[in-house]
């Protein structure tokens, strides 16, 4: 812990942090609720991925049941999309934006985490940065889940998001097969299993919202 | 970890757990939010509240910066509210509703974590209950990020939904003190101050949303 400045010092940066963190809630994404059929907001999609590793972490690559750093993971899910408060949503297929998504990004986990103090600043760049870099196993499984979750809401959904952009069965398989197989292989099955199901029912139109 | 299912019946069942837990996206608070003064679902809530526990741990009451076991209180912020799925949010100031809160929602808790294979609906049935009976310096960290959350977005809309309710100062003061003081002393020496700066300059009314 940084020792140059007081405690209460501290604290009034970390609720900065806090106070700037408010707006990912605004930030929406193209996946819709299973329910209203409203479009999600990164903050909310932030927490079901945090609820789905803490749920699903036994299913992470490498023995069944071994040890993963859960509450790495979990910190990963929490902080990992705070960058789009500067740099927005980028659609996983939109090609275009995600040419240039890192650097805008790397700009935003700048500013954003440099509001906490120095020392957290570089605890959270860091989770940050090894989510991104996709080395670690517990950088893996998030990915797997982070991915996972719009799977499930857009199967859920009759694949509306899907039939809007023209998404085929084919882009989703290439985009996530060997993300979410590296990071936890029994839920690209799941994954497969569901997305088949979905297409074979026959995509449908997204609710007017 | 139950060895009366296979790995893939274990997922079956927690991806229904995951499926079920999309409704709290729907579930409103009375809190606005502080940039488009919409209200508040109590998943990004969640999500908020999970954010303070990591980021403001080193506050929690004791020794200043001494351990707690931060991933459990995490655990306590991503799974509290989903019990909000069958019983609804309970407003702070509700007396008559919060009188039966706690039955109804153990009724939730039981329905909603009986989703999981049994060894996990015990673990998050567990940690429910842990908050709920604010004995453990887990809970009470926890209970005071939860009970801070609110009244910093409550402070950043100019008091907009403690004007509609009719809530005081002095109400706010006497429902939050002490959790708040037993969980982290330093969470409420700020939030007194942002309290009385808030009612100081006056409260606003709730833009229309």
């Amino acid at each position: 812990m940084s020792t140059d400045l007081s405690p209460s010092a501290r604290l009034a940066r970390q609720m900065q942090f806090i106070i700037e963190a408010d707006k990912l809630k605004e930030i929406t994404r193209q996946t819709l609720l299973s329910q209203s059929r409203r479009a999600e907001n990164s903050a909310e999609h932030s927490w079901h991925f945090a609820l789905m590793v803490m749920t699903l972490a036994e299913h992470a690559a490498g023995e069944y049941g071994q040890t993963l750093d859960v509450l790495r993971v979990i910190k990963m899910a929490l902080i990992h999309d705070l960058v789009e408060i500067d740099a927005g949503d980028t659609f996983a297929y939109d090609t275009a934006a995600r040419a240039a998504q890192h650097e805008r990004e790397a700009r935003a986990a700048e500013r954003i985490f440099g509001l906490l103090p120095e020392d957290q600043a570089r605890d959270y760049r860091a989770l940050w940065d090894e989510f991104e870099a996709q080395k670690t196993p517990e950088a893996r499984f998030a990915a797997a889940c982070d991915r996972l979750n719009p799977i499930l809401l857009n199967c859920l959904t009759d694949g509306a998001a899907w039939q809007k952009h023209g998404i085929t069965q084919e882009r989703i398989f290439e985009r996530n097969a060997a993300t979410i197989t590296a990071g936890a292989p029994a839920l690209w099955a799941y994954a497969e299993q569901i997305i088949r199901d979905t297409f074979q029912r026959g995509l449908g139109a997204a609710e007017p919202v």
